[in-house]
């Protein structure tokens, strides 16, 4: 049922991602995900599904049309101003198309008979979210229709919803640590959301929309938004007696919140702590922009001439470069496809091989294209695989070094050297 | 990481789904996926993944949000009638939300030079799909927001076209037959989409909305709608020799088009076929109602006492049941989760394992529960599990069979009779 994957079925290539195919705009801030972009994606779903079950959160599907009476429970369907895409159904009762899913959730919990022993529930989504952007920029940074986790948990006591609050917070540093982004983690708004306290999670990088103020000494960082006057005019960290203040840009990629009772309180969601005294839910909201932590990461960790992603969630993860058509090409062909079988025969490393069949051009031009479009990994295929005992080169194109080595060594070598996730 | 997982962390539960709080609606014909239903969809997602991927299609994913123009170059903005919902953005621009994307793939392709080497061509995405229903019902059924997997196919000749379709009813075919299912190819009305072929997968269940004529001799069937007059009155098949014609009420889970060039034309999309010749290109478009499929199956499968899932896609595989609270529960309690850390160290078994943990319960109660919601496998730790040698219950709760086994025995059978997609 395998089929080869060979480079020309894959059509593949912010300014890296739109010149080299990666996404395409259909309009102002509306995008598709092309396929090499959607693998990463994909992967990137399954990692955080798994840290999402690693603190016993449970993955689930709202809908994107939210009634109206929902949001009006909460006055969010006016406060939420101009972004909310409103929209009728056929007999004109209304609709929005769910920014975030606060009321939806809290709805859904409110209907069933809540116990003591239930909670803590941790319920989460990764879904395509909406907001009308006055102004849509920067690609999958701020686009009007984006995908997003968004993580909602219910507990029985301000306590317990801070323990909750900090394991996820734990879930969202292993992730980004997975990732191996640079990542800070800063004092947030609550804005509209509402809620007693918030993080905001931002990847490092120039195109970053926020300003963030990090101490050195006591590792404290503040969003700029929210931070105190004081500080602002003093240049001074919160704590008195340490102070190295630095600044930085930074993309929002994860923002958390603990709500209190905002929610719970107006759609009545109560448990049952002993039989006839019931108490309010806490609750607490999460989220990570999923479509943005990909643009993020590579705009943190690429150049200029060459798209690096995350290695673990890289679209593929080893290109074959067979030598050019010409003198014995078919030798090096037939040992690139039997290469191929072998890596793909592994199974974490199977779907992960690309086998660069437009022998008409050069290696260095293949190569090239390559580490442009952000493989980890190639394996050229050149005069020494004609050699009596074949010899491969192995390009580790995010680091620029290079081995050359036999087949089983090499094997060998990506086998134990490259993580997937499945 | 991994969590051990437990009964109380499962909140699980058409008349069926709903009951047993797989399914919640939140207005008529909106219906949020519950944790329950939400695993089986992920691993019906990666079934029609490995399908897709086995034709060489390639995902990728549409914005939901579809500009009107698109729609207006090929008139289905009009034509489409009331089941499209429409809104404008905050510049007044119309846009409709995608029931389907034959405009918006179209124009996509359309954007780039296409050579006769880059066909065929197959792109997919599994995505959230809306259709303002003037009487939506039957839950997933017929739903005003599903999930839909939709694939446009584009070639350089109808013939090479026809190949192209062939292959995709081939992957449905077994896909399907992986589900274990029975399934109906009926030919079909190609409707508002338009085109000169078509065909309709259905599943047969009694809740089914469509009456399919299939003849037993020749094994055509077709659906009522698109009957000829002559074989309505006659009750005989197209064939004039061979005649044994049966009814079926059938669910439509899988409609196939062979477009022509409907939508390549007004979207101006051609092919090089050498320097300065250029043709049309030949289209197909392929739709699985995927959450529709989830329900269809638990219909067609299911007794009114048991819900029974396409076992390859159940939520979990196996519940193991410890005794109840009380004279040694604490032995069955350590074993059961010896048992279930071994079956869950069995890499396609991992989180396929459900320890049922409520035992204050009887087992006979969870037994129950657990046969009524779809578990394929539940493993009952009674009385013998207390012996010298422990003996384990292994029910297969699809079949009403039941062993019993030694855990040695237990482990190898489970590992090698259930098979899982990861």
């Amino acid at each position: 049922m395998a089929i080869k994957i060979m480079y020309q079925n894959s059509p593949i290539g912010s300014k890296l991602m739109k010149s080299y195919g990666m996404i395409f705009g259909v309009q102002t801030g509306l995008f598709y995900m092309l396929p090499w972009t959607q693998r990463a994606l994909d992967k990137l779903i399954r990692l955080i599904d798994q840290e999402m079950e690693s603190i016993g959160a449970q993955k689930m599907t709202m809908t994107c049309l939210t009634p109206a009476e929902l949001w009006k429970k909460t006055g969010r369907w006016d406060s939420m101003g101009s972004e909310l895409l409103k929209l009728p159904d056929r007999h004109k009762k209304m609709f929005c198309l769910g920014p975030t899913h606060e009321e939806a959730v809290t709805f859904l919990v409110s209907q069933k008979k809540l116990e003591r022993k239930h909670l803590p529930l941790k319920l989460y989504q990764i879904t395509r979210k909406f907001r009308d952007e006055m102004a849509p920029k920067y690609g999958l940074l701020r686009s009007r229709e984006f995908d997003m986790k968004d993580l909602y948990t219910f507990d029985e006591s301000v306590e317990k919803a801070e323990e909750t609050y900090n394991s996820v917070c734990d879930a969202y540093n292993r992730l980004f640590t997975r990732l191996g982004v640079n990542f800070i983690k800063v004092e947030g708004a609550t804005g509209v959301i509402g809620g007693t306290l918030s993080h905001e999670y931002h990847i490092p990088a120039s195109a970053g929309q926020d300003s963030l103020f990090i101490c050195n000494k006591c590792g404290i960082g503040v969003n700029k938004e929210v931070m105190d006057k004081d500080v602002l005019q003093t240049n001074h960290c919160k704590h008195r007696d340490c102070c190295d203040l630095k600044t930085s840009s930074g993309i929002e990629v994860g923002h958390t919140f603990l709500l209190g009772t905002k929610y719970s309180e107006p759609f009545n969601l109560h448990y049952n702590y002993v039989e006839g005294q019931k108490h309010l839910v806490e609750m607490g909201c999460f989220g990570l922009g999923v479509s943005r932590i990909l643009q993020a990461s590579i705009e943190h960790l690429s150049s200029d001439i060459q798209v690096v992603w995350p290695k673990l969630i890289a679209p593929y993860q080893v290109c074959i470069i067979p030598q050019k058509a010409g003198y014995k090409a078919d030798v090096t062909w037939a040992l690139a496809e039997q290469l191929y079988d072998q890596l793909n025969s592994i199974p974490h490393l199977r779907g992960e091989i690309v086998l660069h069949d437009k022998i008409q051009l050069s290696i260095g031009k293949r190569l090239k294209n390559m580490r442009r479009i952000g493989f980890p990994y190639a394996i050229v295929l050149g005069k020494k695989a004609l050699e009596e005992e074949p010899l491969f080169e192995l390009q580790s194109l995010y680091s620029n070094s290079s081995d050359m080595l036999t087949m089983p060594d090499l094997i060998d070598k990506l086998k134990n050297s490259i993580e997937t996730i499945k």
